[in-house]
Order: C-alpha cells, then sequence, then structure tokens
C-alpha cells in the first residue's frame, strides 16, 4: 500500500486471471452515509453537522477546484474526493512482488458537487442547471487532460443507496487513472478494427440502425439521439449519443453542449415521470486519454449511459458478465414515450 | 421473442458494442418476492399462501426434475424454475434481423430446494446437508451435459435481497444456455493459451502463488484450498479452488465431494461468525461444456467463488468493469481467521 505521513492511500492490483484490476481505497471506508441513516445522526468520521455539499459548508470540504459562479454565488463546484481512492500526489509507479502485480493509487478522484440545493435532484435542473455541470466537466476533462500519466478519464453520477451513493446531494464524481482497464483498452482495440474495416466509427454504424429501426428511439435533436438499446443490459436503460464526430466533451463547442442540455433534460424529464426517483448511474464517456489525437474522432463517439438500478444483479451476472433483463428496451422506449 | 401458446419466454440479444448477451426474461417480473415484503403477505402472482419451497408445498413448484430422500422424506430437490429465464421445450434458433442478432430462449433454468427446512441457512448446514447438496448439483451437471445443445453450465446461489435473491428459502440455481458468454469463451481461450505456453494450468499457478504468499490462506485441505484472492473485487470474497486435476464436479468421486463439503463447511462457519447475515452470490464455477473432454483437465481447475455484496458496485464499476475494493484481503483473511 501506499502511505503518505502515514495514511494507506490505495493501490491497484492486478489479477491475472480476469486481466482485470481491481483498486484497494480502505480510507473509503470512513464515508459518511446520509442515504443509509436518514433519519439518524451522522455516524463514524463526521466533524461537522450539516451536508458539506451545501453552500455555507465549504470549509469542510477539501481546497476548491472550480467553480462555475453567478451572481457572486457558486452555482457548481469541483473538489477532491475527500474520502479518494486515488491521489495525485503520490508516484505512479508499479511493482512486481514474486507473481503479484501492483500499481500505486496515482490519479485524480474528485466531486462534482452540481447544485447548492441540497434537494434538488437532476431531473428538476433547468437549461442553466445543465449549463453549468457539462461546462465544469468538460473544464476538468481538458485541464486532466494536460497531465500525460493519465491514460483514462471516467465520469459518473451514482445517484441513490441502489446505485452505490452515499450522499443525498446531487454530485457526480471524476476519476483519472494512469492506465486504462482492461473493459476499455478491449473496446479501444475493437472499435479501432471496426474502423479499418468498414471505414465507420461503429457506434455511427449502431445508431443508424437504431434510428431505421425507430422502435427504441425516444427523441433525438440536430446533434444527438437518446434511445434505450437494442441489448439493453439494465431494464429502462438509455443512452444518449453524439451524432457528429465528436468524441469527448473536451472538442465540444457552445452549440454542442447546448444541444447536450436539451436532450439531457429531456430524458430526466421522461425518467422522472415514468420511474420516479429510481437509482440509477449515469457513465459519461468520453475517449480516453491514451493516443487521444484528431483520429480519434474517426472510431469513438461521445455518448452518456443511464443504467436505473431497479432490479439486482446477481450470480449469473457475476458469473457469467451477461445480464438478465425483466424489460425489452421497445417496451421501455413506449413507456418513456407514453403521455402522462 | 419467442411464445409458447401464447406465453412469452424469453430471448437473447447480441450487443455488437460490447459482444456480450443480454437475456430478456419478462416471464420473471412475475416472481414472488418475500424478501421485500417481509412482514407483508405475497403480492402479484401468487397462488398460494405459504413458500413454495417447504416440505408439503409441492404441489406448487413445477413437476420434480429429482431429488435425494432420507427415511421417505425428501431432503434435497430440483425443479424447475417456475419464473424461467430459459426453457428447454422451444427450439435454440438464431435469427439475425438486419443489423441486430438474436437467440431464441433456449436453454435450462432450474431450482435447487436445498432443504425442507424454510429457516435454515447455508451456514446452518451440517456435513450432511452439504453432501446432498453437491451430489444433486453433480447429477444435474452430468445430466445436462447429454444435451449437446447446451455449451454453458452456470451453477449459483443468490443469499439475501442486495445479492438479487427474491426468496429467503434456502436455494441455487442452474442455468444452461447454447452458447458461452463473451467473458467465458475468453477466460477460455486464455487459460488454454497459458497452458500451452506454460504446461501448467493458470489457476494452479496462481494457488501456488497464494500458497507461497501465505497471507491470504483462509484454509487447507488434502483437495482444496481456500484463500481470497490477491485482486479480490469484493470486500471479504473468498475462494475455494481444487488442488487435484479436476475441472468439473462431473469428475468428482466421493472422497472429492467429501472433502469439498469439509471445505465448504468450514468457509460457510467462518463467514457467518465474521460477517453475520450477510447477503452474497456463490458460483460454483465448472468447465463448460463446449469441447468438454479429458485435456480439459489440463488448463481448467473446479473453483467456486463466493462475493459478500456488503457494498454496492456503482457507476466507476458499470464503466470500468473495474471495482473498488475497502477491505484487502490480507486483513480480511486475518479477520476470517480471528477466534471469536
Amino acid at each position: 500500500m501506499v502511505y503518505i505521513t502515514g495514511v494507506i492511500v490505495s493501490e491497484f492490483r492486478y489479477c491475472k486471471l480476469t486481466r482485470e484490476w481491481t483498486l484497494f481505497a480502505p480510507e473509503r471506508l470512513k464515508r459518511p452515509k446520509d442515504l443509509d441513516n436518514k433519519r439518524e445522526k451522522y455516524l463514524g468520521e463526521i466533524i461537522h453537522e450539516k451536508c458539506p455539499f451545501d453552500m455555507g459548508k465549504e470549509e469542510f470540504t477539501p481546497n476548491e477546484i472550480t467553480r462555475v459562479s453567478q451572481d457572486g454565488k457558486w452555482k457548481c463546484r469541483v473538489v477532491p474526493n475527500l474520502y479518494n481512492a486515488l491521489s495525485v500526489d503520490i508516484p505512479s509507479v508499479s511493482n512486481k512482488d514474486s507473481y503479484f502485480e501492483k500499481h500505486s493509487g496515482f490519479g485524480a478522484h474528485e466531486v462534482v458537487i452540481e447544485t447548492p440545493n441540497h434537494d434538488k435532484q437532476i431531473w428538476e435542473y433547468d437549461y442553466n442547471d445543465l449549463i453549468n455541470y457539462f461546462t465544469i466537466l468538460q473544464e476538468r476533462a481538458i485541464n486532466l487532460k494536460k497531465d500525460d500519466r493519465l491514460e483514462y478519464l471516467s465520469i459518473f453520477k451514482n445517484q441513490g443507496e441502489a446505485a452505490g451513493a452515499s450522499m443525498s446531494h446531487s454530485h457526480s464524481q471524476i476519476m483519472a487513472l494512469p492506465f486504462l482497464p482492461k473493459k476499455i483498452s478491449d473496446e479501444i482495440e475493437y472499435k479501432k478494427s471496426y474502423f479499418e474495416k468498414h471505414q465507420r466509427a461503429l457506434l455511427d454504424d449502431l445508431v443508424y440502425e437504431e434510428i431505421n429501426h425507430e422502435k427504441n428511439i425516444i427523441a433525438q435533436n440536430s446533434e444527438f439521439v437518446l434511445y434505450c438499446p437494442y441489448a439493453s443490459q439494465f431494464a429502462f436503460e438509455a443512452k444518449i449519443v453524439s451524432k457528429k464526430r465528436l468524441s469527448s466533451l473536451i472538442e465540444f463547442n457552445k452549440s454542442d453542449l447546448s444541444a447536450l442540455c436539451d436532450i439531457t433534460k429531456e430524458y430526466f424529464s421522461k425518467f422522472y415521470t415514468t420511474l420516479g426517483e429510481v437509482s440509477f448511474n449515469m457513465i459519461i464517456n468520453n475517449a480516453p486519454y491514451k493516443e487521444y489525437n484528431y483520429k480519434t474522432r474517426d472510431y469513438y463517439r461521445f455518448n452518456i449511459e443511464i443504467k436505473p438500478r431497479i432490479f439486482k444483479q446477481a450470480g449469473f451476472e457475476q458469473g457469467s458478465n451477461m445480464n438478465i433483463n425483466v424489460i425489452l428496451p421497445e417496451t421501455a422506449t413506449k413507456i418513456y414515450k407514453e403521455d402522462r
């Protein structure tokens, strides 16, 4: 393990069997959990009485990295994760100890506090809230890219307890790792080879077919399409994909960001009407930093996945990596589109 | 979708992006859920008032496939899953509809009712309970293998709501599919190539290193080793691996089964003392039927994985397939081994 002044930080360990890495982060055990004990006081390591993400409680978060302000007040801010699984302040080093391989817990781990309003959830965001949110994500994506030790950028939002959130105040997380997870390197390799063969991006072809198929399309605008994928892993899973040659938030201009806000707002309005306050994971997929260049736009397409966590993944999924889904995407699409 | 006399059965759909299949099984929406509503009456599709897995309620399960009896009473029985995701009574057919690929929901889906005692959980099983359990699994593994349309055998146990169980009466599930999931075909390919290179099974080498490393070993007997793997994905994850050249339950003789019962009993005794009634998935990994022959023993090793579901998998895991684990395996091992 890597220690910083006596504190265990974290480490990556490589599994030779699955060829996947696991990130060990004992510090995260200390996180407060307001979702587990809504009606009780905070337990354990609590150093304050109220939510540290609220306006006026800025002293309880680590030093701010950036913010979006309006009329002198912050609307959206990014801070290092207090219970960080990764740290940029340690060396990025790989070790091999006899048969075992590990890597120091080098990387970035940040929290995006999406709104100062403790009770406002993403389905209540107006256009300005979303512009602030995506603009700050873009800024962080651009800045983290400057550290050329970082190869993989992960942006995600866990909403609700079943999706792994520990705080109810609306937030997202940004992690940047010093290597690509196997899933991602396999994906990139496959997308590159698909491009070499067809001279088209794989996701462009899939979107083309989904649009032809019609039944899974929830909505479109000039720049994005929103649909429930044909082989969705989760009930009511939805995806937003760029129809332009955009591979990362880094490349978005103002009009791209604006179109993204429109379709995101439309989706979450339907999400809330259809499912209510259901837990979900949102994954904002950008081309990884590794080997990123102008050619990346050939084979990689920016996309957002929303995976509601209504039904549990169980032993079959763990063993086979194959999901059982009880709702067909065409059924989910129909329900999303119903007027209510 | 495949219909049998008007009932939607299920279908596999292939995702060209992840190259994984998803199994769509709308019938499973109708499952009773005693775990979600412990103190309420059964909801929905309930056709009886008590647990259908109890002794005396056999009429509420589909026709029994096999049982282990003692003194004229059943101790363990296997029935088709009433809310089956797969059916052996439909043709195994693949379809390609323009860009989309699917496969009929052909396959086996069975429930192993492990005990007639509604309140007895696996950590309370005596040696006989475990012998009955593994013997009946072995019998099913041998019998399903006779259908040469089945390529993949999945045996798993979901315990507790957080692990996806819908019934509290102790049970396991058996699924057999007409093809290998991508995760499994990748794994087999990798294990075969490892054997070609080293003339040793990959899991033998990993077990050898874990035994040398010592810190992660919970227990051993002459035939099996029980340990917390170096790169465990879940907190307190444990693994039981055959030290002999056994690749599947099919190959176990009486003494192998006996040694497996011993180590399983020892593990679950430690599990209960350490973690209490925590949810977990248990995955019993056998060499897949596809291409199974005497050479399979060269590269594949029978093993059981137990994955406690204490912490949730969230957006980072969904996006990267990399897990964050807050407990190091050497810490978990130490806690498992503590006298209490």
